[in-house]
């Protein structure tokens, strides 16, 4: 049956495209309270799209934006049911004068899909959706449960799936929960990723005078909050790259030399990775690989910075305020509390006197690894070859998907990503791009799982 | 005969401030490359008021906005010739919706006229021209040769203004420079200031990646441009605030017994300083008095910073530019060259591998200082006194006058500063005003410096 489903996907390649289009120009994202109405078309779309296939789904509404659930139906094989995650959300598109197509005009150039969300994480998600309808179509009904939970919320932290998560435990019950959202190894190279980082999101605003002041009649006199800021972040760090927030890398654990063997093994190239983006070189905690900043390492970075007068010229101002946004990307065992309370004890502690200042969190959610063992991922890993020809490698994600120490803990699955994008398809940038053989083979591989589940 | 003028002034309050309105309502913001037609009508506005007043006057045109020059003509009885000097342009609004009233819309709440530029320097500089005007209509003509010389460009730091003082030498001859573009000591003591402190302004923009990262995916990779951004400007200043930018400080006098004795007897009160700005608190360069810090000792701040994502909520994003706006106050003796290519190799020194960067100058000029005992700065002193009732202090200022050091160097004139407006006037940000009752005496006290000078 599944050599049906396979060329029955082959038949419709052009009008899963053409699908895919419809949904991307829904502009969803999730951080912009202006975009409401989208959310909702995001949804509705997703919920017609199961409608259409036959397939049992509802909209089910939270504190923020609504998620769809859908479920295939209940088969009397036995074997395992597969939730299968993902999101209609997107992030914001930042500098729009970076694009060089529409983020929501869907534009194809040398094979690439343009637009946001081709990639993270419309693009992605699609596949199994598609594959779910061509199973229902070629074969009537499919060989194992697929219950789908797709959410509106990723791009913000997930803010209130985890209460959804509890009231529908029932419904989405599953043995392993399989989400395409993460990235292939390289263009040549599938991948299985057994892990992410964690994540906390800050955002601290430092405050002085009323107004902005003249830094001629004032300077010298007063506290700048923009100094005080930088000089705030800069501390964060010593000069080995490390981060000095006291607590921070509790529970951190030392690779073992099998995983750094592993790591070592992957057909890594340094230097193709540093031009693919186009950065003048690498860098990061000293004492690490790359490989092991990328996926083993916490980190602590500046998302944003705004302050005073940012326009062309000279303006002669001491500012009012200045803000930062700094998130730190978590590993399993890291304590997301924890490193929240020590955060903003750190900033208290250096504030300076004369100066006010805020904290807001927007992330905070804990690393996630999946035993190798798995059988379950295993299974996927012979899915993914099918798909794409190639066996995947077994791959860490810096990234993080804050739904999945959830999923553990409260549906007790271990969760599988099969990531059929590119790490380098600027997905929080401009220019997001899914390749389009990548999307094909993402439907493949996801009809193949469900075959290799049964 | 200067009582005479006096009454004619203290008739025309109204009809002088309505004058006033009708120059504040034009945005000339120099810095804006938008605001070009209404730099025109700026110099316009300023022409047509010396040929109403019968006062020749012409437009000058320079590589960039034009000035206004205008001469009362030469006197039979010898005695100085005095230069006014002062600029019709404009600071930018920044963020308009801190404005209680629009810029540009001038208005008056408890005897303060609120608008862009009723202190900085439209309202200022208008007291000259109207104590011209008035001797003009009483008199008939001046006891002494005044001339003005009105530019459009001071708020960028007079980029062009150097090259027309040189062409125009002969035409703007004169004894003595005077300029009210400086504040008065307090809100009851008027100041005459005998010394500006110099500027630099740099911008530098630090970039990584060709765009924005995922912060998962590549966090702790890749050097983040915003992360060494704020570390190099931290890195300009140590623990003790002091600039650590080598060949800062060369040339920088200690301050001797006597100045520090003056700047002790003056009536400065520093809790009302502080609380005057809304600040929580005095803060600079250690081993300094508030006064000495705002008037004797060099600075740096920072004016702007700009990086990644700074809307509401969480972009996870390594930014791939960074920019942060620097300014240093410069104080006598001070080069601003030698400290500009000083600042440029610290940058560079300080840029980490990965990170390219450039930098942009925007104002470079040296600080000035007149001799206490000029006869002119004391002349001034009286007509300060019989304008506004009280004796002057003799002040320094924190602020800039880029083009001090030019008319020593080029007309080989002092230059005495008489300031009418608040040092807490918010000059350079918003709710700029003008107290009504100074912009009255000002005007009184620039009629009477046309009779005390002859």
């Amino acid at each position: 049956m599944i050599d049906q489903v396979i060329a029955h996907v082959a038949k419709n390649y052009d009008a899963y495209l053409e699908r895919l289009n419809a949904f991307l120009r829904i502009p969803c994202i999730s951080t912009d309270p202006g975009a409401k109405a989208a959310i909702r078309d995001g949804a509705d779309w997703v919920l017609r799209f199961f409608h259409d296939a036959g397939i049992d789904a509802g909209i089910y509404p939270t504190q923020g934006h609504p998620a769809v659930i859908a479920d295939t139906g209940a088969v009397s094989a036995g074997g395992p049911t597969i939730l299968v995650y993902g999101h209609y959300d997107v992030q914001p598109v930042g500098d729009p004068k970076l694009w060089q197509s529409g983020p929501f005009d869907p534009v194809v150039r040398q094979g690439r899909l343009y637009a946001r969300g081709s990639a993270d994480d419309k693009g992605q998600v699609l596949t199994h959706m598609l594959a779910a309808e061509a199973w229902k179509k070629v074969a009537g009904k499919l060989p194992i449960r697929v219950k789908f939970l797709i959410e509106g919320e990723e791009e913000i932290g997930s803010p209130h799936l985890g209460v959804l998560i509890e009231k529908e435990r029932e419904r989405l019950a599953c043995d392993y929960v399989c989400l395409s959202d993460t990235a292939k190894f390289s263009e040549d190279v599938p991948a299985i990723t057994y892990g992410t980082r964690g994540m906390l999101y800050k955002e601290v605003v430092f405050t002085g005078a009323r107004n902005d002041l003249h830094s001629g009649t004032f300077g010298g006199t007063f506290p700048n909050p923009a100094n005080a800021l930088v000089e705030l972040v800069t501390r964060m760090k010593d000069a080995q790259g490390r981060v000095t927030i006291p607590e921070f890398y509790d529970g951190v654990s030392t690779p073992t030399a099998q995983e750094l063997d592993a790591l070592r093994r992957l057909p890594f190239d340094e230097s193709a990775y540093r031009e693919s983006v186009g950065a003048g070189g690498l860098a990061g905690e000293q004492g690490f690989s790359t490989m092991e900043r990328r996926w083993l390492r916490p980190t602590l970075d500046v998302n944003g910075l705004l302050s005073g007068f940012t326009g062309e010229g000279a303006m002669t101002i001491i500012p009012g305020r200045a803000m930062a946004k700094v998130s730190m990307r978590l590993v399993p065992h890291q304590d997301p509390a924890k490193i929240s309370a020590a955060f903003d004890r750190f900033v208290a502690e250096h504030t300076p006197a004369g100066i006010r200042h805020e904290i807001k969190e927007f992330t905070r959610c804990a690393a996630y690894v999946c035993p190798l063992e798995n059988p379950g991922l295993q299974k996927a890993a012979t899915a993914v070859e099918a798909g794409f020809g190639v066996k995947p490698a077994f791959i860490r994600e810096g990234g993080s998907l804050p739904i999945l120490p959830l999923f553990k803990k409260v549906l007790g699955a271990e969760s599988i990503m099969m990531g059929f994008c590119l790490a380098t398809c600027n997905a929080h940038g401009p220019n997001e791009f899914m390749v389009i053989d990548d999307f094909k083979a993402g439907i493949r591989t996801a009809a193949h799982l469900i075959a290799k589940m049964a």
